[in-house]
């Protein structure tokens, strides 16, 4: 794609992102946020507005194969100060079955997310194994045509509004392999099966979308669910996880955009001395240099869509963006916190608000210094430091 | 005072204070964050424990007129994570009536606190006026023995909980005075006079003392509550606000020491990777580098003590410190975030919840930024720029 | 042009210029910026490649019209440590000359760089004016068909080895016009006309090309020099100014790439401890992060070039590129030297020899703080700061 | 010792450094680290003002014997630019020998310090070892009554200056010992001792003293000369190193404060605009932040000198503060350079000349990253790193 393509594929969709929007505004979402609700009628208007389409092949209903889309979608709803992260999930685990999936799967999970009747959530944390995923402890067992699901995964975004869950499990144990990458497998679990439990945690990201423990109890889930080969989980997961970063960095640098438009706002207005706060260079570089690395993550995170698209390895970019994407978006909120002063802390300014989202995005999906090590030893040739 | 006679109070004082976070300790003081309730026990355990006497003459009831023991003990609590704000402002208040009240103010308002009878709030900042105090609005016209007092002020800490509140107002109007500087005084309001409204503010500092709008409607005070000299409020200021900036810096540096030590703590156990991950530079160095830098914000805040206690100005000190004791708080905390993980996010923690608190102490009770221009103008002699 | 048609431009430039280092290696270079000697024989070789022709329409005998190849080039050698500096100035210069030239300046100007005969250095700044272009004093006086050119330039590059110098001067002197922009000009005025006078600055870069001062004394310029319209310079000037910017942001990625693969390099070999010190978080990760700042700064860049060369006005992204390259190079640079430690002040260690010339990229040819300035007032819409 | 007392001993002894300052200023340093010459008139002028007897207690000779005297001339001589490292060396060597020293070692090497006969330089570091020590390889044979040394020490300062230096060796080699602490010992070497070498290395940080490499042939060293117990150096070592710690602090604080007060002076005036650059916020905060940083690490540094004088172990504030006095004098000289913008570059200005000796102090004489791994294990008490 030419970066022109590219500019315009964004373009159009952050115009049709609108109509989303207009569903489902800032306001709407933090009323929901703190009042309970879902975005069900957003995830509508997706559909309705032919969003869904995006990033599913045209054979399985779609309207283009590329993550491009998707990320484009994602970074216009983030700007708007409504990122949906059931929607960031279903794009990811959609992508693996696109590439890993059989033609079954395909009609069973792509068609219905297109139409907006089917969303997917994603299971992969676990307490104790925290960044280190081999660690996981949560076993499928293989007993006929099921396998039989133990385990217990946290920080499951929005699993309470998904049909389905795509979770990763450990089908040979650690200590029956030499190697740790071996043994893991994907499967997609129906989330009304019997043995699968959630409960709340307690985490308040000022998002209508909560965060979950998943209980997996003897859950049973039919072979026919497991995408990819079984032990060799890994190589699906090369596909959910790269686009994972990349929609993540949409997340980032939406949500840091629209943070720093607040304070662009509040900054040519807010004028304590006579002129417009945003005139002192104290004020205004902070947000100006925000402005900066945003841009510069941006420009980098559709270079490593369309390394994707293309289909090479788009892990050196996409790591690179997540990193830039979430430590620009951090600077963008520091900055806005510290140009509204004492009344970025006024809940009805809507900027405390904002901020436990953007400081996570640090730490999640992945914590930067994964990001850091990573660079280090598949860039720089490093030895590993941990 | 000798280096080593300021530690050994800070260590005595530290020591006795363990009584207070006997009676509310950090675990306490978020359920009460969270759930409703004051600090009048902790209080009065201050009372007890004679700490309250701590920065008020023998002549007036206390055991020692420096501000080196109150700081102290803010920062004894702070670090036990309960800081009490409403403590704060009544140690400055307090500072203030020592140096400019009458014999009569000193009998009536420092004898009671150091029994634990009367708390003082504080009262200066308004909507419009933001960081230029000079541009307030609120008004107290003098009629016969009393003063009428109409405004508004914002986020009032505590003062709910508060006996008086010290009020700056105009007492001669902007327009009224080439001087910017001349026309503020400085009132004793009691917080139970006619006139007298609070709202609370959307706020959520994860603290039982909340913050508040101030409603001054036709509020009568009495002239002996008068502060210093009518219309010279600004001398009367310069010894509550150096001492503000002394006990917010140590309110600062304990809640960042608070948070590094639970950091410290937690990355010594947490090994997703089978070592702890205290031992990966990128995450220790953070937590050490945090540890110098508040360290470095402690010795210059004891020597602002110092200054102040000898009658010298303690200005310069006295606001770098702030500067450098909120920094060095914030990067506490980012560190201890990022170490903490996703779980920093979890209420469970209580980690996210010191979040607040501690940032908004890079704002106020002045921003940092005003901070800096006050070194580039009084320390460097560079030109104003704003 | 596709990310990727511009990805292999840019691999093919980098392999060609090969061809240039084999002639000027990074410890060539040293050696001549220590011991003098030109870069003669380098510019030559980059002629015989075909290099030169890169950026120059093939109308006017070149091999393309855009400014991406010359900022491949750029990037190329000084990533081989071989930064070309006169090459940098004439590839700008001519871009200005086949946007605003007449047919017989593109004649004149443009072919003879193609070969390799004609370079092109480049006066604009002044020490009184600094940053502040408009308040330049050097005038040209029309007298017939000649222009007469009085005033002094500083920090002109290599000006001793170019032919011609594009130099922009006031044609309306500040005070008779009201708008300051109006009113400048820009001559190609030949080095060897009489009245132009060069004398060599005390600055050391380690570079064997050299800083002067620029005295214009009576220079008579013939009309026909001048390149554009009459005091509408600003119009000539945007067109060398914004491929300035890309053409600087390229010498510092390249520079900060060559210093980060020496740094690792380093840093996988080292070893007091027994193992590299390249597996320390705390010097592997600041070469992670100025990686990453460097890769950001340069898909930026190119998404710049992109954009100039179909015509679109680069403005925003060419000075983000150069603030964000500028300092990821100084970024690399600090954590190579901390790498290096003490070993980096060594001269032949050649690692403090790089500094200099990265540092002055935060600063020339305008400092961030300006570049901070326009993104705050063209991008964000702020008020102006200064 | 009061605070008090400490800032005014601070001012005495830089009242009493304008003395030396009169014999060599920075303008004389700068000649001389170009044109060569030693700073053998300064030394002179301390030894007549008296200056060198601080430190040295009057038994021997001296005037006091607190490290607080030598640290404040450090700074003070650092500040006027003009560094004495010699006397750096001189100083904290003679501390050692106070502590650990014989009578007649203290009357060798004490009191001719005193009067400016002797000054003594300092060995420990080797290549291949780097920080760390205990991998050095230079050894000190017992042979009768004599130690023979052999062995290469490199970034050995002002060495050909020096009457003596004072040798760390290995008297039990690394392989013969279980506690990679035990066998090393401190030797008073006379540098004109048959077999001591020096060569000079390619360093320049513009100062009149230079850096040698030491080669150590056979050297006879009487074993009078081993100030401390054999194979216990570490202990003699510790009451050189802290002290050196200090001593270094106030060298990089003085050298900071030095650039902070040439920035400050230019940005006064510089007026590209019309009014001073040091109005812009942009221009005048990275200074004030300078200004703090440097102030809170000079708190910190006399904090530590207090409690190295009164025999408590100093080494965390000792280590914090040379971590924060190095990291605020770059600050400051990073932000005085930018202030100076092209100018800084040439040599005229002597402000990139500063640059050199300032960065060198995060890396010299023990790098930041060690010190965070101190202040990491020892005080935060986490694992490890390294």
């Amino acid at each position: 794609m030419t970066i022109n393509a590219q500019q315009e594929l964004r373009i159009d969709v952050r115009e049709a992102s609108k109509g989303v929007v207009h569903v489902v505004d800032r306001a709407e979402y933090v009323r929901r946020a703190r009042e309970g609700g879902t975005l069900d009628d957003a995830w509508k208007a997706m559909a309705d507005l032919g969003l869904l389409g995006l990033g599913v092949g045209e054979q399985d209903g779609g309207s283009g194969e590329g993550i491009t889309g998707p990320v484009a979608l994602m970074e216009a709803l983030s700007e708007a100060g409504v990122p949906p992260v059931l929607y960031l999930l279903t794009a990811f685990a959609r992508t693996a079955i696109q590439r890993h999936g059989t033609d079954e799967q395909r009609r069973r999970f792509l068609a219905p997310t297109v139409t907006g009747q089917m969303k997917i959530a994603f299971a992969i944390t676990e307490a104790d194994a925290g960044t280190n995923s081999f660690a996981m402890q949560t076993f499928a067992g293989r007993d006929g045509d099921h396998y039989v699901l133990n385990g217990e995964k946290l920080y499951i975004s929005a699993a309470d509004n998904a049909d389905y869950i795509m979770v990763v499990a450990r089908t040979t144990r650690r200590r029956d392999t030499e190697d740790r990458r071996v043994g893991l497998s994907v499967l997609m679990v129906d989330r009304h099966t019997a043995g699968v439990g959630l409960t709340p945690m307690k985490i308040d990201l000022h998002s209508p979308e909560r965060q979950f423990f998943l209980h997996l109890d003897d859950v049973h889930v039919p072979v026919e669910n497991l995408v990819g080969v079984q032990d060799d989980g890994m190589r699906t997961l090369f596909d959910a996880l790269n686009p994972e970063r990349l929609l993540v960095s949409a997340w980032a640098i939406g949500l840091g955009q629209h943070a720093l438009q607040r304070g662009v706002d509040y900054v040519r207005e807010r004028s304590p001395f006579g002129t417009p706060i945003g005139s002192y260079q104290a004020v205004q570089h902070p947000l100006a240099r925000a402005n900066a690395h945003l841009a510069a993550a941006r420009v980098m995170l559709y270079a490593a869509c369309e390394a994707f698209d293309n289909g090479e390895d788009p892990g050196a970019n996409a790591n690179m963006a997540k990193l830039l994407a979430s430590e620009a978006a951090n600077a963008a909120a520091d900055a806005v916190i510290q140009s509204f002063g004492g009344s970025a802390f006024d809940a009805d300014s809507d900027i405390v608000t904002l901020w436990p989202m953007i400081r996570l995005l640090r730490i999640a999906p992945i914590n930067n210094e994964m990001i850091l090590n990573y660079i280090s030893e598949r860039i720089l040739r490093l030895p590993k430091s941990y």
